[in-house]
């Protein structure tokens, strides 16, 4: 909804999710790195992990519907009203979360139906940005000249994140590519709530002048700032994940991981280099 | 054409080969993963198919050709007339459904002339659909804002279905990005039926206000549940297949299958973490 | 220069070479299947062909660079003159010949200084036909609607083909990768010619109507057939050229390919399943 | 800033790191084809001089950004003055610099910190010519027309910069991808000082004609014309480079490498057919 609060809950969503999903690579990454030396079985928990993570982004694109169709001036499901189209910004935003709702159905499909393959979920997830992407491209006709250029940024990070998503499709395993595409959900979160605040500043003080070119300009390095501080909390998270999982292996297993852990960082310099 | 069958016809065209392509290609795939169990003798059956398919997809576009040059009020094979040009709308939809005719011949000659490369019916697959994004794009000139947005729809899923396309015709053998490519027909064909419902409406009620930016933005969600709606036909179909391969597998060599099926299953899913 | 002869020349280039390297592409890859069975010593007679390439490619960037420059009313090598810039588009043609003339530099370079690798004439041609699109983009300012559209069309053919030229860089030996791009050389300089004749009838008839629509709408489709009769060219020359192999071939060593022939072909049509 | 000096330094800086980065790579690529026939222990030296370059790249940025800041007239740090934004321009400078730094410091991390692949750093590489782009794009509004247009340039090359990088990304050890890539830095670099020189002549002679459309059009085969001086610029670097390896290991190691270039050639030409 064009309102703070309707920024606010994607917004959260999407720096929540985001903040799960590297840490998720991260994990899996440093775990594979660290395995080699000393074999846990952490495949069921990671199984269950996916199901309970199709079913929190089920949760929240059900609450995102909900919230959009019947909150106070909502359309309530109703499509078609008085001989024009009722409310269809807010049917926009459904239909997006509907979207996003998908790819927790593929989640749970996926590591509960043995013959679907995995990378579908990827496939999923990259055509709920698209389709982000074009329902906000044709979002904004008609509006304001600061309030469009917040939106193309949307059309813009999300369209970059389906693409990367796509790519993870198409070559599996890649830790990289998998912390650009969260880097850049945790770009499209805190830009949600830049927006919230830029068009609905919620402390009731004067809004931003709509047209003043010298806005876009800032808003545009804005944009940059935010996406460095998406860096900074990566960098962060994988520094405590890392660590994290080096000390809780040395308690688990510190004789094998002592002696086999020299060898195997010789190793890996050179296949890097 | 510009009425209600000249739609409606090339969407059922899309539609029939959409859900034809994405029954093969589950079909090929659920085979694939049954028949390391119980070796059946499909290649044969298979080539005939294709050749069939071919033949199809030519009967298709004779058909679209003849339909558009012979209608009352069609160019009737004459291209310039009395100091201007005949029609070349009608000559555009011509163009298109010829390149479309071209894809079946490159299906006939791969299947029957043994040195051609198989990846060459993906190539001129590609190449129809990028044709037929270029003449959509250049078809438009002076209507109106919705019948250009309904169109510019199509340029959008003809120009990504010819990238998938490309994309399978450099990377063989992956099925999700084939029901990507069939989802995207199906799309399009039931595109070209809403077409047919929105600027010629059969029922002879009032047409729509192809000025009212209204409009513009419910089909903008629209396209999205159409895209919604392929899903699902190709997950029901996804799921019809896997059932009948299972149970008419089962019966041929239920002795064998059950053995290995066990087996075989926990391989697939380590495969696929 | 803007005038008939002026793109009759880069047409007629361009046809000579997409059909060569059509030419060339389809005898290596029939070649290649067929010298399984008969090794023969070619790889000399193909690094001369190289060079001798590498030489008429170069002298066609002189012929065009000469022609633009000191044709009558030519820059004549004056590029500012009394306080402003001399023929400005004499001297972007003279680029565009200049960047294909380093094609032929790089071929000979690659097969006579042997640790180059050979992909870098493969990068030299993207490298041209990118510099072409760039210039043809900012090459038609002020000029009217079916000229703009008609080097429109020059700049989107030459943009696919340099994308496609990067392609082969990338991953080399796919010989339907190398024929599309030679249909796309071909249907550029049937499209010089075309323009040639549009532009400056040589009949001395009366010209196009430069702001009709409808020549852009029947130009439109008139790019396709130039692109389905590329594909003819192609076709006939894979059937003479497999025809011609086959025929010289079964006259050197007959004996041996009548044994190996029927085993091969098995074993192809496998591989390609 | 907008004057002469501001664009030098950077200009100055690309052509710097583009030439450096080029030798580099033929450094590496030259090594490793002599290297088979005579191991010398290089790496150590290549982990110092990348750490060095870690730090060359981040002492540039921060001159970068002193500058932008401390400039008389320039921002200061501060960021918002008397009710509006101060010298956003600067700052747009200020946030390409930082990004450009992080480079440097990802240098740095991946050769000291080893569980970090080293592919990182393209990564960041590509997100600091990406953030230039979208920047640069943000940079113009309300400019005259030649302005625009060389901004524009530097637009198109640092997206397409971006672009290599991320392609390398993916497949490393491709050097040909590199050179190309270092070749459209150096393009930048000297666009660069093309810029200084349009918008602010030093020589205090009269300005460019802001307005002037043939100025556009020259400038349009000018940045051409830049692009084959940085072709020469890395083909002579090349062959230098060649001749100073194949010279000084011919000292070191002259009976062993007499005998095996002879064969290593021919093993080479045969994999490069």
């Amino acid at each position: 909804m064009g309102s703070f609060k309707g920024h606010i809950l994607p917004g959260s969503f999407f720096l929540i999710m985001g903040f799960w999903w590297s840490t998720k690579s991260i994990l899996k990454y440093v775990c594979k790195k660290q395995m080699r030396a000393c074999h846990l079985d952490s495949k069921t928990l990671f199984h269950r992990m996916e199901i309970l993570e199709g079913i929190t982004l089920i949760c929240m694109a059900l609450t995102g519907i909900v919230g959009e169709q019947f909150i106070s001036g909502g359309p309530y499901l109703i499509l078609y009203k008085e001989g024009q189209w009722n409310q269809l910004t807010g049917w926009h935003h459904c239909t997006m979360y509907f979207f996003f709702g998908l790819v927790g159905v593929a989640n749970i499909l996926c590591f509960t139906i043995s013959p679907l393959p995995v990378s579908l979920i990827k496939l999923i997830l990259s055509n709920a940005f698209f389709v982000e992407t074009f329902i906000f491209h044709n979002h904004t006709h008609g509006r304001e000249m600061l309030d469009i250029f917040v939106h193309q940024m949307l059309v813009l990070v999300s369209f970059v994140t389906g693409l990367l998503a796509f790519m993870e499709f198409l070559m599996r395993n890649n830790v990289l590519l998998e912390l650009l595409r969260t880097s850049l959900i945790l770009l499209q979160g805190s830009w949600f709530w830049q927006i919230g605040f830029v068009l609905y500043p919620p402390s009731g003080g004067p809004a931003w002048d709509l047209n003043d070119h010298d806005n876009i300009m800032f808003l545009a390095i804005c944009f940059c700032w935010h996406y460095a501080l998406s860096y900074i909390i990566i960098g962060v998270d994988y520094a405590f994940v890392t660590w994290l999982v080096k000390t809780r292996l040395r308690k688990l297993c510190s004789s094998e991981l002592g002696l086999l852990k020299n060898a195997e960082r010789e190793h890996e310099s050179e296949e890097e280099m």
